[in-house]
Order: C-alpha cells, then sequence, then structure tokens
C-alpha cells in the first residue's frame, strides 16, 4: 500500500467532486454542499449510526444500502436534518430526486449525508439551489476535491483525507476518502461523516462487509466527547474502473481489506487530531485482557475519562486517573496483575506505583497509553483527544 | 421529618468530632485530618465504590461493616492511598491502631477513610500528628462539626451538611450528616465521601439495608464527570442514645427511611451543585419507561452528555443533543412517543419538535429536563451540573 501525498476521493478513477455554499451555515461565502458522483453505476454500501433518533438522511441510506448502483452522494453541512419528522423524510427525497434529475440516474441511487444542528428544518430553496451550483461545478481536479472536503466541514478546524494506491495481480488500484468529525465522536460510529471512492471492482454485498470490518477498527475505535451522533454515516462506492476485482473471500481482498483500513485509519486519526479543543491525540493501547470485547471496553472507560484528558491537556502525568479508569470500566481486573506505561515510562507495574515520572510523554504531541491487563491475550486500541476549555467554549456557544 | 437548620453530624446525640491541619494538604494551615467519634458502641454500615482498584481504606471498612460496635471514623484529604499496594495496607492498620488507642477501643471498631491525590503513599508521621491533634480537639459543638467538615474538602468549594429531626410513636430521633464530592463524580458512588450519623437504634444489619436503599436513590443518582473513583465510601453509625428503635420491616422503618433519604438527598444535591467547575444543577427526570432500569438508563445518558453539559453552561436550548444522548442511551426508544420538557416548555413532542424557545429556563440555576418515552411507567431521576471551562482548569492543573 503506497500512500499518495495530497491524495483524496478524486485519487480513485471514475469520480467528480463539485461543491457550493449556499447559506445553510449562515457564514457569507462558507461551502456548505458537496456532491460526488461516479461517472458510471457503482457499488456502494454503508454503515450509519445506532442512534435511536437516526437523521431522515441515515434512514434514506440504510434502506438503499448496500447497492450495486450508485451514482451520487449528495451532502450538506450546517443543518443535520434530524428530530424533523415527515417534513424531513420529505426533504431528503425531494434532494435525492434534484440530484438524480441531475445527474441522470434514478433517485434510489442517491444517497444523502447532513450534518450540523438537529431539530431544524433544511432550507430546502437554499439547498436545491446549491445542489445545482454544486453539480455544475463537478471536476477530478485536485481543487475540487478540496472543495467537497471543506464544505463537509462543521466544528472541524482542517479539512481531511486520506488515499492510497495499491495492487491486485499487478492491477494498480486506489482508494481515497474524505471525512468531518469535531464533536459528537463517539461509540457506533464518530459523529461523523466519511465518504470513500475506488475503482476496484467489488459487488455492493462484499463492499459491506469490508466496509464493516474496517469500520470496526478505525471510526468505531475512536472518541472525541462519548456523545454518539444522529448522522453518522459512513459510505463507500467502488466505481470498478480500475479493472481489479475484489471479492470478500477470494482474490484481493488482503490487498483490499489494507488499502481501505489504511484509509479509514488515517481518516479516524485526524478526525480525533482535529476533535473540538483537541491539542494532542491520545492512543490507549490495552493488551492481556480476557478477550477483545474486554481490552475494549477498558481502552474506551480509558479514553472517556473526562479527567485523564483534562490531565493529558495539562500535561500532567496522573496515571491515577487511568488507573481508576480501568478499575470503573466494568471488565473484572487484578490490580497485582495490571501494568500500565505512559510512552516509554512504566508508572504502575503489577498494582504498585514506580514512582517514575512521566511527566516527559506528557508533554508529546501524542501520548500512548499502554496498559497489561495480565489476564489473557486480548487486545484493542483506541483514539481519543485531550479536554481543553476550548471544547467547553465551542459547545457552550454553538448557536441554536 | 423536620429539618434542623445548621444542623450537622452532631445533631445526633452521641458524638463528637475534631478535626486538625497536618500538612498533608501542602497548603499551610489547611485542614485535612478528621474524626468522627461515638461516646459509646454504635452500629454501622458502609456502602462502597465498585471500582476494581479500591483504595486500602475501602477495604479495611468493606472487612468489618456492618458491625454492632464501631467507636470511630478516621478521614484524611489530600491523599486517597490507592493504588499504594502493602505500604497503603500497613497504614490504614497503623491508622485504625492509633485512633483505637486514643479512644480506648480495638482497631476493628475503627473506620477510615481518604480522598486525595492516587498512588502516593500517605505520610504516616505528619497524618499520626494530625490524628493526635484532631482527637484532643474533639467536642460536640457546631463548630467542631463545621471543622470536620471542612477537613475532608478537597477541590470542593464549600462543606456540605444536613440534618433532620423525626420521631417514632413520640421518640425523638436525629439523623445528620456530610460529604464531600467535587470530581470523580459518578454512577456506583459518587467520588465522595458521606457520613451520617444517627441516634436510633438499630442493628447493623438493619442500617446496612437502609444505607444501600437510600444510597441507590441518592447517592447513586447523580453524576458530576461519569467517573467513579477508588474510594467512594458512604457510612452511617448509630448510637442508639435517642431510644427510638427501628428495625428493616418493623415499627420506625419508615420514620427512619424518611430521615435517611432526606439527609443523604440533600447531601447528594450538594455535591452536584458543588461539582468541579458547576454554574448549574442539571435535574433529568425520566418517565414513561419500560422499567426503572431503562429510565436510568436514559436519564444517565442526557446527564453525561458532554455536549449538553456544555450547552446548559452557555445557556443554551440545544434540545437536539437530549435527545441525542435519549438515542445512543442504549435503551430501545420510539422517537415518535418521545416528548422532551426543558422546565415548563416543551421543545421536542412526540419526535417533533415544537419550536417552542426554552432559552429562559436554560439561564435558571437549576435546570429541570422532563423525558416522557411514553413506553410504560418506569421512572428514574439523575442530578448533574454542567461543564465549564473551569472544570478543565482544574482538573488541568491539579497537583501530582
Amino acid at each position: 500500500v503506497d500512500v499518495i501525498l495530497d491524495g483524496s476521493i478524486l485519487s480513485a478513477a471514475g469520480f467528480r467532486a463539485g461543491a457550493a455554499g449556499c447559506g445553510i451555515k449562515k457564514v457569507e461565502g462558507e461551502l456548505d454542499v458537496a456532491l460526488i458522483v461516479c461517472d458510471g453505476p457503482a457499488s456502494g454500501a454503508g454503515v450509519f449510526t445506532t442512534n435511536s433518533f437516526a437523521a431522515a438522511a441515515v434512514r434514506w441510506n440504510r434502506e438503499r444500502l448496500p447497492a450495486d448502483q450508485i451514482r451520487a452522494i449528495a451532502v450538506n453541512s450546517g443543518n443535520a436534518n434530524a428530530c424533523t419528522g415527515e417534513r424531513g423524510e420529505r426533504d431528503v427525497r425531494r434532494t435525492a430526486e434534484l440530484v438524480a434529475e441531475l445527474t441522470g440516474c434514478a433517485p434510489d441511487e442517491v444517497c444523502v449525508a447532513s450534518t450540523g444542528i438537529i431539530g431544524h428544518p433544511l432550507p430546502m430553496d437554499r439547498l436545491e439551489a446549491g445542489l445545482r451550483e454544486a453539480h455544475s461545478r463537478l471536476g477530478a481536479a485536485e481543487a475540487d476535491a478540496r472543495a467537497a472536503e471543506r464544505a463537509i466541514m462543521t466544528t472541524d478546524t482542517r479539512p481531511k483525507a486520506a488515499a492510497v494506491r495499491s495492487a491486485i495481480d499487478g492491477v494498480p488500484f486506489h482508494v481515497g476518502g474524505t471525512a468531518k468529525g469535531a464533536g459528537m465522536i463517539a461509540p457506533h460510529m464518530a459523529t461523523m461523516l466519511a465518504f470513500v471512492t475506488t475503482d476496484v471492482q467489488v459487488s455492493a454485498a462484499d463492499l459491506r462487509t469490508f466496509l464493516s470490518e474496517a469500520a470496526e477498527d478505525t471510526l468505531n475505535r475512536i472518541s472525541v466527547d462519548g456523545d454518539s451522533s444522529t448522522n453518522d454515516t459512513a459510505i463507500v462506492l467502488a466505481s470498478g474502473r480500475s479493472g481489479a476485482r475484489v471479492s470478500a473471500d477470494g482474490p484481493g481482498a488482503e490487498e483490499f481489506r489494507c488499502a481501505l483500513g489504511a484509509v479509514m485509519g488515517s481518516l479516524a486519526l485526524q478526525i480525533v487530531r482535529d476533535g473540538e479543543g483537541a491539542t494532542k491525540l491520545i492512543e490507549v493501547r490495552v493488551e492481556g485482557a480476557a478477550d477483545a470485547e474486554s481490552a475494549h471496553r477498558v481502552a474506551r472507560a480509558v479514553a472517556e475519562s473526562q479527567l485523564f484528558k483534562c490531565a493529558a491537556y495539562g500535561n500532567d502525568p496522573n496515571w491515577g486517573r487511568i488507573v481508576c479508569a480501568i478499575g470503573y470500566s466494568g471488565v473484572p481486573v487484578q490490580p497485582e496483575n495490571t501494568t500500565v506505561h505512559i510512552g516509554p515510562v512504566c508508572v504502575f507495574r503489577r498494582g504498585m506505583p514506580t514512582g517514575d515520572d512521566a511527566t516527559g510523554p506528557m508533554h508529546e504531541d501524542t501520548i500512548p497509553v499502554g496498559i497489561d491487563l495480565g489476564a489473557g491475550s486480548g487486545r484493542a486500541t483506541v483514539h481519543t483527544c485531550d479536554l481543553s476549555e476550548e471544547y467547553v467554549q465551542i459547545n457552550a456557544e454553538y448557536p441554536t
């Protein structure tokens, strides 16, 4: 797998992107509508939030994916179209119909995604104008990808993109993606939109399998604030244009799995790194658990400990908060078998403080926390960010 | 049940309290050791943290309570004596031995509690000096209670106390208590110490039953930050001095249950109101759940939503974050049956926004959030506080 510098959703053959600003975000000139279009029918798959109040667009996509004929993804930021009842449903349908008309396909071949404030109806006149404009600007240049990446942002401070090149039996293929994150980032999908394109040939059903596996190890292993949103969506489209063929258990599976995992893993880390108010990345790596599920629960408890996240922000090697979170994770733990590292420094060995100072590693840009439970071979890693005053400021002032 | 103004742990007959400052807290002159002593043998019961890394003092008490002969509780703040291995065990034993010697009882009749930083050994020379001094100051005046209340504080900004007077068959009795909270306040006991005294006559086993019930409805129904500590402890001592007799299912049970619930409920609210950085109390009241457990899970998800807590801090009626938290609570919920109030304002009715503005209630000192799931008769209330920049500052700068 080779990383493509400046790669994007347009690294794979067969896709175009366009963006427009139509005033949903209420900031003059800010992009808030994006279109990703495949030149021909693509196979498509998605994974979605488990929130009971799933947004209208999530329900629309869920009913249609996986599907062997998807042509476009329409995205708006600034309004989540969640908790908007029947009107929300109608607005999603209208969005799909308009994009279908513009693209020359059926409404069922259009996926829709929204992110932003909950509980407000979409301003459809603006959105429709935005979709038309975004369509008129569709292109395959790097600038087109960059515009789409910006258009899906909310409180993100920078656009997110990743792409890789690989090959199956000598036939090169590409996987590229973009995502937005920032707040409401938690288990079962970050509050997050992620769009991945590839030019492999793969059935929609198999694509769904690959996507679920990759999401489990990437997007479902991050946390910014423990809040799991109404709109979480990850969609992957495969144009088939590279000629490289992939099936779930057949040839090319391993190559595609690696490439997809690399792109989604990169996007997941970019989301955490750009968490609201985040100044650092925290990597919580648990091993020696009874099983993988226990390891994940322990890692998540530590990654979601407000107290440890504040300590990380303050460069404070307060390992007591790590141990405390392990202790309340709900997983049975033997203190005398438990060892904790912060970076290279062992701060807690088999139930006892070592007295060693981990101030150095706490000042790093990325803080690796290693936890060995000494109980088995289960392991899991969860990525999170620190908790700063800025997170509170952003979320106390977010306009409703 | 009559509330006693300026009541305390000394409102019940048979108790004395004393406090001292011995430098564990490292702030010149700040009180950090407290003793609560019963003039004769009291029955005692406790409930404790479920954290796997329970502190040495928690393990000491757990092995001894409930017990029909308890004479004293020794408390220090500034050091949790948690994750301190065998040395921590020895230090607890030494503490109990010294207090036993001073009080004229057996070490097994002494309860011990600690709160503060995790993973540092107790400075026993200082603690011993502090215990001796606190013992020399034992008294039953209001000032003695106030000193003990201050001595158990960590990041609390004010002491906490509550007391009530009631009667059983015309025989008056008292229940009084104190607590400390502030950070690491979460399910399964707030990070929190609570000490309650009463002058009813009750067996230790029955006292344990009353305490567990009361804790379930009070201390286990609050949250500041979702972190459940290594040291959570609630202990109640009954001197019997009032002559009022109580048994779990017999006479006086209802009166005592009410009185104990009133005191512990008041302490729980005082803890939340004084949560680290808190500017407001949030009361999340769920009804119409399939059962009480589901109601509790939904209430807790909302009460622990960082995003909603930030919105509360910012006076922002962002009900979308409430609905979102209901949706990811893990409890199956029908959006079309769900109704949400903020104060008196219905913001979401049967799955749809009402459009009504709840800015007014968000500016109040206490924000009541009412959630009706329309699915049954299960109900639960969880209290929490808002999340401010000050919480982050306190916890980024807490000294290790």
